[in-house]
């Protein structure tokens, strides 16, 4: 896309009041704007980013046997009274119609999707079964003051799986933790990411939770980095780390952030709504179900945090609103028209590319926007690099570009 | 996909509450199902189709140059104060957190675009520009009896255009009326679906509105099927009629429901927030506005309530959850095979397919299913077909199919 086109610019400043770094940088990229503390709309370049991101999601989930739908936002109030939830759960936003009828806001579907399935789901031989939706959450954050990490309005893809036997609950959710592990590296973040036990409440040993280390994180974590895995304050106690194997010397504390976690739910949804199979023997039994939660936008910001450097963000390819920034600098026509042919030689390519085409902006204020974009591949077209017949490629993560030839960059930057 | 794995399943009958045609076919067939009076959840076939209907809309507006955000449902109260639409709007939910500060959940994204646009448009040069989202709305509806075509929770397309000068809007909002007449000939209602005038308000003379025709229609129209143009109630009278050049004799009353409209804003919205631009001669002036709207959902439901008969959906090959609906009948292991080979060829020819491969349905049983269902091309796999060396095919709004080959289905079914 031209960049003279977009109609988003770069901001020197973020709004006074936003003090996360994912945010600052966000807002200042024209990635987000800032509707109130907490509840964020996605611009464009933003948008890009956040699509990506659920594609990635959603292929992972798909490979798993998950089925996608789109469940509604309005949930009836009496199915929150069923499971206790209507009065226990503190953050839920409550909205009353003219008549006076109240209905809850979802900030999960376990009281959509249970009642759902009591209509398809009555035998063993339906199950297992796993469903997952991407879609917008509403939680009543008191403190959303970490940008788009913790929004009272943000993307989510809940997965929630339904098994007959416990053996079958348990390979689905060792096999989702896997799936996890898949999805944090893809998007990026793979190597900061921690599978880490947490405390399971009432209904399970532990559950687990994926952090990713970042000096900003909200949450504090025990890492072994050799054994990959880490246990939070929760359970930093004896017992537990000799379950686990571990030392407590050998574990390192450190900040980090929940981007993903995992839950064995047992019967404590389907018993309310009475969502049973009849097993071989016409025994009638409770389903177990688990459920499994990946914030889109909390994934994004964190990716910033960790990914960042003093001039701007840093995407990782996988979800890079796009995949080149091509540059071309100063109003020669002769330079405009080599970037016009490297621009359509890229398009051609299937290559994802935002060209800077604008005029009247300096050499300088277009490193520095392409700096703070963080698209992956920077390529200038200057009087420099047509003296050396080529464009001038640089990632980046590198101080230094190169001058190469558009067939070179053609054969380096495949999509 | 196969049907076996499929967590939804037909359904023998709708809620009892359900009196609309489309939700009660689409309930049935495990499309969708309702929380609530216009409330529903999109099951998986449901939401192939609305995806499907999404992403034509998505390409005809990003070919009219529209540029994708995704805005906040939450939305501040002061800027709904700022256009009197806080007090005015009489169907906007108003939710309140736990400190008692109050947002709106938006039916509608003025007052969102527009305050945005003020971080990044100042000049004539910055124009025109043209925005749209596909996003979920919420609208306080007394009356929601019409299944999907009327929600209070409903996914939607709204773009909103900014314009320098009213040439310049209306050349786009001409435009889009071209854009809207493809996008309903391409989700197959083209032929039932009249531009039709109506009354513009306060703003301008006229708005137009896209009325497709049906007995189940809320609005009246009056078509003149020659010109293929309609007035509505409102403006039917002869000053009008004269000014559209129309007769009232030739003009037929049509009950009809509305799948999309366009609005000429001029400068409702720029001018509480002040949004605006400088020209040539640095002197300001308020920014023009238009407005565009489909809803996903009612257009879903519209294209059921026209194209259905009475064994069920017919879904036109351009939004159909599958293109393809294979049947195996009957337990034979050759059948299975012969059925599993057909189901990899289409698969690898990239045909979407949904292979009723499900044991113990009787063929009686699997028909019905599929008419229900309304996938374009029945493919049979039978004893029968079997013997003619070949697989029946059948397209939905046919009486009798015929048995051909699978090198012949191929060449026929293509993607």
């Amino acid at each position: 896309m031209r960049q003279s086109k977009l109609f988003t610019k770069t901001r020197k400043d973020a709004p006074a009041d936003e003090v996360s770094r994912n945010a600052e940088l966000l807002i200042r990229g024209g990635f987000i704007h800032k509707e109130m503390a907490g509840v964020y709309s996605y611009l464009p370049l933003g948008l890009r980013v956040l699509e990506k991101i659920g594609n990635i999601i959603r292929e992972e989930m798909n490979k798993a046997g998950g089925q996608e739908v789109l469940l509604s936002s309005f949930h009836p109030k009496e199915n929150w009274e069923k499971t206790g939830r209507w009065e226990a759960m503190t953050d839920l936003y409550k909205v009353s119609d003219s008549s006076g009828r109240e209905v809850a806001l979802g900030p999960t579907h376990e009281e959509i999707i249970v009642p759902i399935l009591k209509n398809y789901i009555s035998s063993h031989k339906d199950l297992p079964v796993a469903i997952y939706q991407i879609q917008n959450k509403f939680r009543m954050e008191l403190r959303a003051k970490s940008g788009i990490l913790r929004g009272r309005e943000f993307m989510m893809k809940d997965m929630y799986s339904f098994h007959a036997t416990e053996e079958d609950f348990e390979e689905f959710y060792n096999k989702m933790k896997d799936v996890y592990k898949t999805i944090f590296q893809r998007v990026g973040i793979g190597h900061l990411t921690y599978l880490t036990f947490a405390s399971g409440g009432t209904f399970s040993k532990y559950s687990h939770e994926f952090q990713t280390i970042t000096a900003m994180g909200e949450d504090t974590i025990y890492v072994d980095e050799e054994k990959g895995v880490a246990v939070n304050k929760e359970v930093l106690n004896s017992e537990v780390l000799k379950q686990l194997n571990l030392t407590k010397e050998k574990l390192a504390e450190r900040k980090a952030i929940e981007v993903g976690n995992i839950f064995d739910l047992k019967t404590k949804y389907s018993k309310p709504f009475d969502l049973s199979f009849t097993d071989e023997k016409e025994q009638k039994h409770a389903i177990l179900m688990g459920c499994y939660g990946i914030g889109l936008g909390r994934l994004m910001g964190t990716v910033v945090e960790v990914l960042s450097d003093d001039k701007g963000i840093i995407w990782p390819e996988s979800i890079a609103p796009f995949q080149v920034h091509l540059l071309a600098l100063g109003d020669d026509k002769e330079i405009l028209g080599e970037a016009e042919k490297v621009y359509k030689s890229l398009l051609k390519a299937g290559v994802e590319v935002l060209f800077d085409d604008r005029a009247e902006v300096l050499a300088g204020e277009k490193f520095a926007d392409a700096d703070l974009l963080g698209i992956p591949f920077r390529v200038v077209v200057s009087a420099r690099s047509m003296k050396e017949s080529g464009v001038e490629i640089k990632k980046r993560t590198e101080e230094k570009g190169k001058v190469i030839s558009l067939a070179e960059l053609l054969k380096q930057i495949e999509p």
